[in-house]
């Protein structure tokens, strides 16, 4: 392959310029990162898995009309994305309280909430990542007043889509974490979604045992984390179950 | 004085059951606080002027129509309010980056911000007072929309009545804390501001050479809290200055 330009190198993902104007080819590394990338590791297959689940989402939220900026996947670690103009914002939706909502406002872990919470945080890795309002999103301008509504008109069927899709296999829906950006065309601008909803992303409990599927298994050492991701993609029939490490069988090749 | 029974004792007041049904006492000491009470003292003479300038502050913002709790002082230390249902966040407006704001987003302290910020903190000492958005208000039933509206008026109206009156002797409004309560007439539910308006409460600059008058005094251990205080409430014209501690004038008697 002609060698390409690389446009951005961030934590999970690797961006080069894509084929045509206006795409990218988003490439899934296996490095994993938790706490503001205070813990770090890399992870054997993630990228793959990632590439791969989150293929199958941004597939069925084009296909139900929610728009994101998947193209199509080029292998097993790359797929062409439109380019767009990131607005620097992690949109956060919670179903049941987990992670730091229930630490900062005294919930239980595994609350169910009274009605899904949206939540923003500013895209910051030197500030960590601060929890902002519509407030402060406006002072600075960081997303119009129509761009939040849009995010969040977004981002609550995105909720409601993959709730639906992991009930479906046996997993609940705690929380997840988009992205979203502007893209032009002509005079028109719309938001789409962008980045990846993955495990890296969301937070997945198996509805029978309350497992953990998701990275919390990395950032509380609970376990294998492929191993759980590969049983998300296995449940969605994206791939067959990995071997697990322990497991003698032939590995995963990717 | 016959004995009152007492309603609640928190960190700066205490509020006892009021002459008639509907109100209450409230009586401020002169206990000083920060840090989530981490860091605590005694401020010779700070109750008797946070009570005088809160009354002169809510008495201006009665006589504008911005109702407050506040019925008329009773003596040196304490005021006749008007008992209200209080909800439970702390509501800041601020002007000016300073305190958290600055840290959490990375501001320079003392940048004018480009329109005012509102923010709600839950009120619980326990989880620290967190921040929170109209979500978590929602979902969690603290106050209703129409609450949330009218506490968005309320404060906006409060920010200009004070940074009029602050300006006016020279001083900037940085930031300020209000709470509200709702009170019942009838079938009829009004929101009005509760609790105190001080130097506590408020980020209160010198125009001229930036010094601080307000509780950051205390919070940075930048000199005598009273002392500041007393700035504020002589310019306001509401009590002399106070000789400083090193001075040997008369103490102030409270
Ligand atoms: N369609 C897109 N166009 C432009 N940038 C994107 C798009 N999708 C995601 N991005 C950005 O690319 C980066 C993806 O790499 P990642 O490793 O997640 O980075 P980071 O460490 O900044 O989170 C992110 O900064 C994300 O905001
Ligand atoms: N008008 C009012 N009616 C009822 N409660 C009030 C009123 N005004 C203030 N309060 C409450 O009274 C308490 C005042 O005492 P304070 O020392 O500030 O307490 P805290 O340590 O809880 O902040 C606060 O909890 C405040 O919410
Ligand atoms: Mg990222
Ligand atoms: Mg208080």
């Amino acid at each position: 392959m002609a060698r390409r330009r690389l446009v951005y190198e961030g934590k999970a993902k690797i961006l080069y310029e894509g084929p045509e104007p206006g795409t990218l080819i988003q490439h899934f590394k296996d490095d994993a990162t938790a706490f503001n990338a205070e813990k770090k590791d890399v992870i054997d297959g993630k990228g793959v898995l990632n590439n791969r689940i989150s293929e199958h989402i941004m597939t069925g939220l084009n296909e139900i009309g929610v728009p994101t900026h998947f193209i199509r996947r080029l292998n097993m670690r790359e797929q062409l994305i439109r380019a767009v103009e990131i607005i620097p914002l992690e949109v956060v939706v919670r179903n049941i309280a987990a992670g730091s909502l229930a630490k900062r406002l005294g919930l239980e872990e595994g609350m169910h909430l009274p009605r899904p919470i949206i939540e923003f945080y500013y895209k910051d890795d030197k500030l960590g990542d601060p929890m902002v309002t519509e407030e402060h999103i406006a002072a600075f301008n960081w997303a119009s007043q129509q761009d939040v509504d849009d995010i969040i008109a977004l981002a609550l069927r995105v909720n409601d889509f993959l709730s639906g899709m992991m009930l479906g296999v046996g997993i609940r829906l705690v929380d997840f974490k988009i992205e979203c950006g502007r893209i032009y065309e002509g005079d028109y601008q719309r938001v789409i979604v962008a980045d990846e909803i993955s495990p890296d992303s969301c937070r997945l409990w198996d509805v029978k045992t309350g497992q953990k599927l998701d990275k919390d298994v990395f950032r509380k050492d609970l376990g294998d984390l492929a191993d759980a991701y590969s049983e998300v993609a296995s449940r969605l029939g994206i791939m067959p179950r990995r071997q697990g490490r322990a497991a003698a069988g032939p590995k995963l090749v990717h």
